[in-house]
Parts: C-alpha cells; structure tokens; sequence
C-alpha cells in the first residue's frame, strides 16, 4: 500500500520546469507548454529573464526608430499574464550558476530553484569590437528595449548631426535609415568588402547599396581603429580617417551568450553556440544530457546545405525549436531538422530575403555551384504599379539542386522565400522551377516569373 | 554517295511544324521553339489563329474593362514580330480539317498545309446555356479582344443602368466589378449556392461575398430561364423573377474547342478535353500519335489530387505544358506533371487564391479531409497597414497531408498559394507546415503565419 501511494505520489507530482530566458526562445516554449491549456496542469513551470517587461519584440525595434510607431507598442505583454495562469515569471532576476549533478539553478538573490526540465535560452550578446572609446557616451547597441530607449532619447534630443553605423548587417543598416530619416548625416562601416555578407552575393548587395546610397554614406571593406572622445563620442577613426559622429551604434554581430551553461561543462561548438542533438538536448562532454534543452541564439544549429554547426540567430529559428522542445517535455518525441534560416527584411520600403547558403559559402565549403540572376516584375508588365524584382538562384552545379536564393524586390519577397524555403528542403532542381505550375493573374504575377527566369539562366550557366 | 546525299538531305531537311491556335498555348509553343535563337533553324513554324492580332492577353481584359489601362495594352505582339523571325503567322485563318492519315491541315481557303508536328491548341468557347435571348443585342461574352472593344463601346455610351452577369465565378466576378465601377447597378445570377465554386468552399466564398455586396447583388443557387427583350435585352427571367437588365454578360464557363480534333477522330475524354500522355501526345483510339499534341484549354489534364482526368483552363498551366510540347518536337524527352492548378484572382483588391482540391472535390472522390480556418495578419499585429488574411487548408484525413488550400486576402496570397502548391506536390503534411521554417519580419509576416495556424486547427479537428 505504502509502495502504490509513493508511486501514485510520483506520478501525480507536477514536473519542475525551469526556463532561463525570456526571449523569444523562452518565452515560446513557455506559451507552447501552456498552448490550449487554462494553466500548466502537471507541470510547475519557472521562467529567469533579466529583463523587466514581459516580452519585448526585438524584430520591431528598429521600425520603432524610423518612426513608423512608439517604442511602447514593442511590449507585447506583462509578466502578470503569465502570473495569472500560475507560471513563476520571474523578470529583473539572474541565474549565477547551473548546478546539472544537482539539478538547479542558483540565483543572484542566493536562491535555489531545482528542475525535472531545464530549459537554456540565454540569447545573445552585441560584440563589441576590442577598440578604445566604446564605452564613451553617445556609442550604443540595438538588442534590447533598454537600448531603444535610450538611443530614441538621444534622436529626440535633436543635436545630432553626424551618425555612424559600426556593421552593415540588417540591424546596421535598420538603424543608419533610422539616423537618416531624422535628418542625420549618416555614415556604415562595414568590414567586408559588401553589405547584408550572411544574407547576400556581392552582385545582390550592391542592389542594396545602390538603394540606400542617396541617403545614406557606406565605407566597406574598413576596420574601426578607434572611437574618440573626451567624456561624449566625438568621432570615428577607420583606415587612418577620422569621421566626425555624435552618435556610434555598434552593430558588430551577436554572439551566443553561454557563460551559464560553459560553466556547467556543456559543450560549446566552433560556432560558439551550444552543442544540441535533434531533439535539441543540450551536450555535454560528448553526450546528451536527457532533461537540458538549448534553443534559440545561444544554440548551435546544423545547416540543412552543408551540414555543418551554425548559428541562426532568428526568432523564427527560435519558434520552431521551441515546437520540438516544447513537444520533447511533453513527452511528445520531436525532432529538429537542419536549418535554412529564410530570413526577410525590409529597408526602407526594400525588401530583401535570403534562405540557404551564398555563393560565397559554397565557395568555403568546396560546393561547386551554378547560378542564375533575373531581373523581371513583380505583376504583368502592363499593369498599373508592376514593380521591378530582381532574384539569384543558387544551385549545386552537378545535380542542379537549388541550395540557396536572394531575392529583391519592393514586395513578395516573403513569399517567394517561404516558397523557395520548401523549395530547399525538398530537393527541387533548377529543371523543377521551369516545370512547375505557378499560379497567374497579370494583377498578381507575370506569366514567366522571375524565380522561373532565374533558374533557366543559372542552367545556361558554366558550372564555377 | 547517292545514299549519303540522301540521307544528308534527309537529316538538313527542315522539320515542319504546324500550330493551330494563337492564344497563350499555341504561342507559348512557337515562342519556347524558338527560344534562344533569332529565327527557326531547323524548323518550318506555321501558326494558324482566327483572330486578327499577335498576341491578345485575355487574363488582361477584365481589368481594362475597370478602367486600369487601356485595351490596346493588351495587345501584346504584332503578327510581324514573329513573320520577321521566319516564323508563317496567319492571323485570321481557319483550319477546317486535320487529316492524321495525309499529316496535313486543311484551311478554309482550300490550301492544305502537311506537317511533321501538329500542335492542338485550339482553347476553349464560352459555353452559352439553352435558353431563349442569349442572341438579343446587348448580351456579351467576354473571351477574345472583340468582346472587350464590343463592351467597352457599351459601357462608354454610358445609357446602362442595369447589369446582370450570369456565372459567379472569377470572370463574371471581375465583370461586374467592372459594370459596378461604371455606375451600373449589378446583379450576378450563380446556379450554384455559392460564388467561385471551382475555387472556394461555401465557407470562403461567403466571405467573398461579404466584401463585394456593398456594390453588387448576388442571386446565388438560381438559374436563368431566358433572356428577354424586343431586339435589345431588357430583363432576364431568373426563378420566375423579372430582372431588368440594359446589358448581360454570359460568363457561365468555357469548353474545350475540340470539333477539328474530333472530327479527326482523336479521342475526347469525359471531361470534354483532348485525352493526352504525359508528353501530351494527343490520343486515337485508345493509342498516342507520335506526332501529333494537345494542350491548353481544349486538353484534358490529370488532377494530381484525384488523378482523374479534368479541365485546367488556365495560361499558367497552358505554359508548362508549353514547355513540355515544345521539348518534345525538340527532341528532349519531356512529360508533363499531374496538374494542381494553382489560381490566383484580384477581385477589386481582395486577392483569392486556390489550389489543389476543395472539401466539395473531396467529397465527391470519397477522400475523407481534415480541414482548418484561420484568421490572422499578414504582418505583425502592431504594424502599420497589417491586413486580416484568411487561410482554409484541407488534408487527406488519416496522412494529414495537404490536398487543398484557399486564401483571401489584400496582399500576400500569390505567393503562399505557389509555396503550398509546391507543398501539395511534395506531400507535406499538417505536421511539416507546423515544424518547418518561414522568414519572419515584422513588418512582413507574424512569427505565427496563418497558414501554420489553420494547419494545427485542421490537426485539432475530427476527420469528415
């Protein structure tokens, strides 16, 4: 009898769930756990996050600063939502250690929380370059709401007349047509010799560059020696140049923040994200640890081309790998496949989209490719506001096996990418898009599309 | 020698090809024979078509009738485009025979053409149903360049006051938008309980129908007993009702024109279009003629839901299958895939978009569904501009693999009706559209797309 109560005890007893982070990676398991439930039945679940508010839309932050809404609509909600239905929500509260013998997290406060589950989504951190003069007034990053907070404070305050942009990645150049749209002389300097380098070819960047250049001043291919000043940020030095800038954001890329879980002797690959299985349990000294999950920026992912650890740094990244560990808790077996990253992004009224690798990454991996640039319309060309769209497919050359696409355009850029996503995934080749139906209305579409004149061009194509 | 030269002349000799038709298949056909060269080498191409111009883009009309652009952009070529490349373009020529015995083509002038090839792209006629009136004055058809300027004249002399449209699918639609945008008080009469039926479940289409009701009247599940009036219309007779009407427009779909194929004794399927081979070879007698194809609106398709024969009276599916001709006379063996038949219409701004089968198709075959509606934004909540985007997806009841899709929207939907027609082709499954990746941005899609949610609602759903 004692033995039946003792196990009808252990079945009933809820799982501790403990979540560190409370961005999107966190945040989504959390919501996936509860999804269709009132509250977390059989589970007590605790969610750490650093942070203050509830959940904070990074993605939306620079669309914030060019004005198109207030920094306020950004917080999506309040840690009471989750409070209400019986979550732990613990926000402005950091983990100090992970104790995985033990099962627990330590606290800052000295508390000790122990876990059935625990669940790593520490995000990332902005690099900073190791150059004199980031710590002057007037340098920011753009990762946080704190950061759009203080960085809209100083635009508002209005005595800026020279911006610059360290790194000419999405969220470098979001905040340059942020700076410009306030009337700010703004200059991005990126390192590599081309912009948007994860995302797109030289020939496609240079659309970008061509784009934004009335209003906006590019230095490529230049390092940052130093920025100067005395107590306030008064100006750049690059290739021996001093800019004159009032206001500095680095935007140098981000790296996995995993101190925690280094700490606890989990393994962190060459891409300094968190080594996972598919099932996207977190490894350690070369095995898998059954109830430690990673996900989002701090996780290493595989690349569905080359097969090799990446990182994808994305909140749609982070969505769907919430799905699988939401799922692996729940006792649902779930499996995450390698990664493609489709990634969209506007500028200015530009879009731009990317999924699968550059020519520039198969050229790293020894991938020979084939590939075809068109430049065609969004609609018929006789239909009232047809815009131009220009498009690169990449193929693997032997097998004309799509493996990688850039597409640019003032619309229907991500869908194209979404198309062509699944496109990746499922093995099309370049024979594949010519012979395929594609729907057509002249409102909507030519008749030949620009992905289907891009694939043609790229089989005409010499492999290289 | 005397061998050799003959069999030099043999091979030099120029292969003759013979089209009949010179809407989108027949001229797709001559077009991907001659692609990237500047005049047919090794060909002699005779295109035959009864109209007088080049090229008339039909999928254009409807929104030159609302004022978008002028008709004479639809005039896509000048018959000389072709002439000069050495193409015989007869414009305003009838083929009164095909005699597959002789390999020739008689012409109503009594010239008999021989060929190597035949091509069948004779398209479509609107079907006029069996009642008194439809040749009063007044009464249109809308298929061809002549009904456009017939129309357009009508409506220009500006003494309409009511229009009635007969037919409720996507050109009677956009008609009476047209008639409506002019002032024109609009009704249009579906024999079906609802609108775009080869294309939306009732659910959808009532949503349709919401938005366009302000400015039309619908009279759906009602069928037309005559059309009355002295020499011009005056009113139609619909369910015993008198409706006054200064001009109506037929629009109650098209059949296959196959009475030259017919009369040759090529074999016409149930579907009422040319059977075919997957190299859309034409059939006879059960056999397929080496020589001899057929494709666009007047062939029949395989469905690649139901596998059973069927219509695809659309330009995009006339150019594959273009593409699939064109390769074979080439020489480079090419079969032409079950068809889907993705749709895309702009219905005054509310984009619908479909593909694969509806719950009504599914129905019929005995194919037991599962199927989800969801209701979302096509960019974040929070963005300036978001529009409400409905997504219906249907699936194979016990695989979950998708069989059908219908979106409605103001933007968005070309492009997620080609990714799930690449979907549908691929058998992904409820499961795959949960778990795969989509490019986020806020400012271009949610993190949770509606398509990802109306799978997981069909998922949650009993099969029926």
């Amino acid at each position: 009898m004692i033995g039946i109560g003792l196990l009808e005890k252990a079945e009933n007893m809820a799982r501790k769930v403990v979540i560190i982070g409370g961005g999107a990676a966190g945040v989504d398991v959390l919501e996936l756990l509860l999804r269709g439930k009132e509250e977390s039945e059989d589970m007590e679940i605790t969610l750490l996050k650093k942070e203050k508010e509830g959940f904070f839309s990074m993605c939306g932050l620079p669309y914030a600063l060019q004005g198109m809404y207030s920094l306020g609509i950004l917080d999506q909600f309040h840690p009471d939502v989750y409070r209400d239905r019986g979550i732990d929500f613990r926000t402005e509260t950091k983990a100090t250690s992970i104790d995985l013998e033990e099962q627990s997290v330590h606290l800052e406060s000295g508390e000790e929380l122990s876990y059935d589950y625990l669940v790593i989504a520490t995000g990332s951190k902005p690099f900073i370059p190791p150059i004199p003069g980031t710590d002057l007034e007037g340098v920011y990053t753009l990762i946080c709401s704190k950061d759009g907070e203080l960085i809209s404070a100083a635009l508002n305050a209005g005595e800026i007349s020279n911006g610059l942009v360290i790194g000419g990645g999405c969220i470098g150049l979001q905040a340059a047509i942020a700076f410009s749209k306030r009337g700010i002389k703004t200059t991005v300097i990126e390192r590599l010799p081309s912009l948007l380098p994860n995302l797109l070819d030289a020939d496609m960047s240079s659309i970008v560059k061509d784009d934004l250049e009335p209003d906006i001043n590019f230095a490529l291919g230049r390092t940052v020696e130093a920025i100067t000043g005395r107590r306030r940020v008064e100006s750049v030095m690059s290739g021996g140049e001093e800019m004159p800038a009032d206001i500095v954001l680095i935007s140098a890329g981000m790296r996995p923040d995993v101190d925690l879980a280094k700490d606890a002797g989990i393994d962190i690959g060459e891409s300094g994200g968190i080594m996972t299985d598919r099932a996207l349990r977190a490894q350690k000294g070369g095995r898998y640890l059954d109830n430690v999950f990673a996900l989002g920026d701090c996780a290493a992912v595989i690349d569905a081309v080359t097969f090799r650890p990446r990182l994808s740094q994305l909140a749609s990244t982070a969505l769907i790998q919430a799905r699988v560990v939401a799922d692996n808790i729940s006792g649902i077996g779930s499996s995450y496949e390698p990664c493609l990253s489709p990634t969209a992004a506007n500028l200015s009224g530009l879009q731009v989209g990317s999924v699968g690798i550059t020519t520039e990454t198969a050229r790293r991996f020894g991938i020979p490719v084939k590939s075809g640039i068109s430049s065609r319309f969004t609609k018929a060309r006789f239909f009232p506001d047809t815009k131009r769209i220009i498009a690169k497919l990449i193929f693997e050359a032997s097998s004309e096996r799509l493996i990688g696409a850039q597409i640019i355009a003032e619309e229907t850029v991500a869908g194209r990418i979404n198309e062509l996503t699944l496109g990746i995934r499922e093995g099309i080749t370049a024979r594949d898009i010519w012979m395929r139906e594609r729907c057509f209305d002249p409102s909507l579409a030519m008749v030949e599309d620009v992905l289907v004149d891009a694939a043609m061009r790229a089989r005409a194509e010499c492999p290289r």
